[in-house]
């Protein structure tokens, strides 16, 4: 598996995920700015990854700015992108590291950063791997699993969240087979999950988005494992647009619907997921695909990147510490405190 | 508006929904053979629209065909496209017509046959105008309509079923917007429905699928209604992959869901949905887009052209005879005796 990004001296190295699967193309941010518009432009996605990124991109930035600037580092990465969480948590970790280093010499605050960057990097990996262990369990074998998006490796910094879960459920020896949403309009589910997947040899065939409904009323789908962007206190699921749909079409089929996420992705501080920002991305991403017109010139469009799944439809979310259940306000709260 | 098809001397001319919007090609189907290729490869969609086609292949392959050839003819038309009922009917009035006209003089065949084909045109046009007069009603004013697919002008010898219904509303003054669902793989809705409601200056924005549930939950849509495939005796309802999803989202949302289709859409023979044969295509055109590939080599890809969506998520059947309400078997089997 390639990574998805790395620190290395000439920069922070991401893989270009807006060219896989037919390209394999790195690309080398080089300072803070070149970060923050990877993470804009999508040339890295995925909650835990922009969450990783964010930290590197803050570590870059102390490396090569003055320090007053460091507030400003922290601002141009956090207007980024509104709806994942991690991204603040990456910052916020970074900010109170750095904090803590006031009065200490500059070269050993920037070698700290480097560090800390680094475990976050390494931290979301195990992370990865605890939610694939505890995930697994609830994957019915001989079945088809169902995701939607990328939430696998190249959304994290390595082996993914609900990919994870169906990579732990591929090593526990469970007989699975993926199904993926292409996941309209920038195609994680047909570009990258199905690209990951068949790197490690897992069975993924690609449906679109709109076959999700067809299939869970087939019964032939065990369960539906998908990412988060963020969770509200009350265990509402914001993730990428059509989330929502495949939860309501599992809960109408019987369907079990599972959210895989590390801690850093829950914000306790909002009650529920009326509070989160929906990130309202360019039309263009609709009315184009791969810089082929589909639509007729001057047509308007709508480009909500993310959608709010309520609780309700929410079977477990699987963490890290583990898997928390209805009532949420309470589990979520539990895991939390660690 | 431009015509979906039409009978000139010359053959069948169909517009060409491979290339719309951004070519406006017409082809010209010179025996029943084009004709039958034109439906399979989707040149011409659309259940009413493949109807009158059928019933024009027919007329063509009469003119040019010797007289041995009606069954080969009948047997080629139907051959192409499984799920649209349409399809059937459209060649069963022509055999009717045929079967009555035996032992005139073929001259006077040829004439009759080109003169039904015509009028299966002009009462499709008819029936659609009739829907949206009946549909009109139910639309409410000052909401966004949801559409999946395209159940307009291009899917009908003009006017349209759902568009058609949409079409009325506006008639009447209803101050309506109007969402559509692109509707991959074939991008019916960005493509065609998109197109044909930006000529007729209505109100129109594109959506990816996986969007439609987060709109539907957003308290802005009035009502969804779509077309028809199939149409069972019970109510349940074959239209294009992604119709059950909308359906299903709908309910949940206390949204109605409308279904608009003539008489000749209804398969009294069968009981339930579980008897329509789902057309399987190409996962090519999941693979790619327009051409473009989307996934990696070697990939395995679903593509049913079709879903069922069960009665009890129909709130009203729209026909030219009026509008049909559950219980469906009884309210559909009264319609369908006029």
């Amino acid at each position: 598996m390639v990574e998805t990004l790395e620190w290395t001296d000439a920069g922070v190295v991401m893989i270009d995920q807006t060219r896989l699967p037919r390209e394999t193309v790195f690309v080398t941010c080089k300072d803070y700015r070149e970060v923050a518009q990877a993470i804009k432009d999508m040339i890295i996605r995925g909650a835990p990854a922009i969450g990783v990124a964010a930290a590197m991109g803050i570590a870059i930035g102390v490396q090569k700015e003055d320090p007053s600037k460091f507030d400003e580092i922290c601002e141009t990465l956090g207007k980024t992108r509104p709806t994942a969480v991690n991204l603040f948590w990456g910052i916020e970790r970074m900010r109170k590291l750095y904090a803590s280093l006031a009065g200490q010499p500059l070269d050993v605050v920037r070698k700290r950063m480097i560090e800390e960057a680094q475990a976050v990097k390494d931290e979301d990996i195990a992370c990865c791997k605890a939610i694939g262990r505890f995930g697994a369990d609830l994957v019915p074998d001989g079945k088809i699993v169902l995701t939607h998006c990328n939430a696998g490796a190249l959304a994290t910094a390595g082996y993914g969240t609900a990919l994870g879960v169906i990579r732990g459920a591929v090593e526990q020896g469970k007989k699975i087979a993926v199904y993926a949403d292409e996941t309209r309009p920038f195609l994680q589910g047909s570009r990258l999950t199905a690209w990951e997947l068949q790197q490690d040899g897992i069975d993924v065939t690609i449906i679109t988005d709109n076959m999700a409904g067809h299939f869970l009323k087939s019964g032939n789908i065990g369960c539906v494992v998908v990412g988060a962007d963020r969770i509200a206190a009350n265990g509402d699921v914001a993730n990428k647009i059509g989330t929502y749909s495949v939860a309501v079409l599992a809960k109408e089929n019987n369907v079990p619907f599972y959210v895989a996420a590390p801690i850093s992705t829950l914000d306790l501080a909002i009650p529920d997921g009326d509070h989160i920002p929906i990130e309202e991305r360019s039309s263009q991403e609709v009315t184009e695909i791969k810089g082929v017109h589909i639509a007729p010139e001057g047509l308007a469009a709508r480009h909500p990147g993310f959608d709010v799944t309520p609780n309700r439809y929410v079977h477990a979310i699987i963490t890290e510490r583990g898997v928390a259940r209805a009532p949420y306000t309470e589990s979520l709260a539990a895991l939390a405190k660690g």
